[in-house]
């Protein structure tokens, strides 16, 4: 009998009629002879409440004390979901994470999956039951209960999924799956089928709306396909895998945007080795997380060096960048906040010229100004204005045909 | 360094505010230089919340699934506890049930205690932490979660600290102790020092609303002394315990009373062996708790068998009593629906005559008509017409002279 893994979002069980409806669809895949293991987050807004509670009591929670608080968010919608199957006939059994087997490090509030001893689930699924598993969690060697941190439940499923031999990790969510642009700035988009890990974890934070790009890295590490499909309608959703065929497409298949983009030029530094690391050592320390880094040609041994940071990190990161500016001998260190990010993303880019032109020209024609360029394999990244990013989706998307 | 047990109540830790509260007094114990464990129960009505949710989704709740469900509330108030503590520079870590080794059978929603396992507990205090335990729960063999049904947290609270040599186990409620007489019906009631384990027991529905039968019975098996205290307070509370003081007294310490009594007669009874049987064990087998039962004097090998239950339970008890009556060839069945319950309590009461006399006395003294009377060693009982309780009890409260 094939395994499946289905995993299903808050606003997917936010309310008593939407857990009857989730069970009816994990009721669906087991009538269709399937061994079921499903993964649940937290109903709507209960983790958000269950903070609100904790910062009532104290506005430092130990982090030990807060992984366990929140962790009974999953742990209530688990059991309601198995409730939910037995009224409807079907023998389902809900498991913590502990239980399942999903043991992590003791980096509480981020904890990191280190293996899974899924000899419950495996019991369980041998007496017939669909099994529950409350998303998000995991215990320690000590038997304390962690969280997984953002995109802990997809983790939990894909890792469950790897450890169980699934055939495939579907995700169910609140949208239809990933679309060539975001489309709400883009109506004209369209839902892809499939789409390779990479060029997933490429959609950066419109993808991260879809599914967490630690999870896609999870399927990809252990070639795990996964179904991203909406869990309030039939369509198909599209597929993320590592398969053959999309090596040799060689064409764009969506643009990703980011609103939230900062950037800080440090100009006139000198060109010498250790400046780059004088740098950027004190921001990771300070943990602020460093995206694009453009530095330009240098000039009588002096460059300039830009990079971006999310905008609510600007501040942070120019108390962090300043002194630095003044040790170096740097000439002066500016930033702007009003930025935007906008890419197109597809396999074999790098190998086939045009691309880049292409979308440059597009931009150009609407008269948007490029601040700074970078590139990957599979990606081709402008820093624009943030006023002029959704323009720029349009205009991309249009270019490269996506609507066909 | 001694061990302290404490529990705290439902309306103890119903908001932050007095989660905060009860984490002070937690730390007066610990600044005492006692090793301190707090059995918490959920906030206010948080189980309420959790219950209406379970019937949300299904009107026949898997009973499994309904005791992890639960168990959540007291997972939440523990680690809003040990939060509140650490804030104020304690170190102090929240259990589970499991973690903290009560292991239970699998009866779902009133699982019994089999045994303590305090590893953890007792490894947590050599650190010096204050260890906070989530009350009601516990596990199976097969480590699933459990509840214990009525008094879960008090029982929780009593098993720790027998388990782990306490010197006390202090509840601390919303009331200050346990009172010569119920406080509402009896202004004049004074609050008792001390009680005996059997006088409080048959305190009963009185007394539970103080605590929990089932926590007392266990206190007096172990001989372990209880408190009763409020959290809001610093009076001393009323200390349960089975001192041999106590044996002696020979007077009154308190009056009982309850107003959901219904009574059952069944006229016309065949006085043969077997008959009483034939009555009782299909009433115990529709799960109805027979409080009083007498029966008069025969004549004619005919006798009358009176019996009481709880209110709620009088329509399901005439359905299980009334083919009965026809198959023994009673004459007919009769019913009470208006009754209450009052109860004079002391030691060494059937050693003492006169007791009984001033009790009836005092009762027809207000005009009230006695239908049945019970005793035990510590206790005399009348039901009367449930609109007459408060006058007998406060009748009684002046009799025995309770208010000096």
């Amino acid at each position: 009998m094939a395994i499946v893994v289905q995993k299903y979002g808050g606003s997917s069980v936010a309310d008593a009629e939407k857990i009857k409806n989730v069970a009816r669809r994990i009721a669906q895949a087991k009538d269709k002879g399937n061994d079921v293991v499903a993964v649940v987050s937290a109903m709507g807004d209960t983790t958000d409440e269950l903070v609100e509670l904790a910062y009532l009591v104290t506005d430092q929670p130990s982090e030990r004390e807060f992984d366990v608080l929140l962790s009974t968010g999953e742990i209530v919608s688990s059991t309601l979901l198995a409730m939910a199957l037995r009224t409807m006939g079907y023998e389902a059994i809900s498991l913590s994470g502990a239980q399942a087997g999903i043991r992590t490090d003791a980096v509480y509030s981020r904890a990191r999956i280190v293996g899974v001893d899924p000899v419950r689930i495996v019991g369980e699924l041998d007496k017939g039951r669909i099994v529950i598993v409350a998303g998000f969690q995991g215990v320690t060697e000590e038997m304390d209960t962690t969280t997984l941190g953002r995109g802990g439940s997809d983790t939990t499923a894909v890792a469950l999924a790897v450890s169980l031999g699934a055939e495939v990790c579907q995700i169910y969510t609140d949208v239809e799956g990933v679309y060539t642009a975001d489309p709400r700035l883009v109506p004209e988009a369209k839902k892809l089928a499939e789409i390779g890990y990479e060029e997933m974890l490429e959609l950066a934070s419109y993808g991260a709306k879809v599914m967490h790009p630690r999870a896609v890295e999870l399927g990809e590490l252990f070639n795990m396909p996964i179904l991203v499909a909406s869990s309030f309608t039939d369509s198909p959703g599209t597929l993320i895998h590592g398969g053959e065929a999309m090596e040799v497409r060689n064409k764009v298949t969506s643009i990703a945007h980011d609103l939230d983009v900062a950037k800080i030029t440090i100009v006139g530094v000198p060109d010498q080795p250790g400046v780059a690391a004088a740098i950027f050592e004190p921001l990771a320390k300070a943990n602020i997380s460093v995206d694009t880094i453009v530095q330009n040609a240098s000039i009588n041994n002096i460059t300039d060096l830009t990079f971006t940071v999310a905008r609510s990190q600007l501040r942070k990161a120019m108390e962090v960048v300043q002194p630095i500016c003044r040790s170096i001998g740097a000439g002066d260190c500016l930033s702007d906040a009003g930025l935007g990010k906008v890419s197109i993303i597809g396999t074999g880019m790098q190998n086939t010229p045009g691309f880049a032109a292409r979308m440059f020209s597009a931009l150009s024609e609407q008269g948007i100004n490029i601040q700074l360029i970078s590139t990957s394999e599979i990606r081709i990244t402008c820093i624009i204005a943030e006023d002029k990013v959704k323009d720029a989706v349009k205009a991309l998307h249009r270019a490269f045909e996506l609507e066909e």
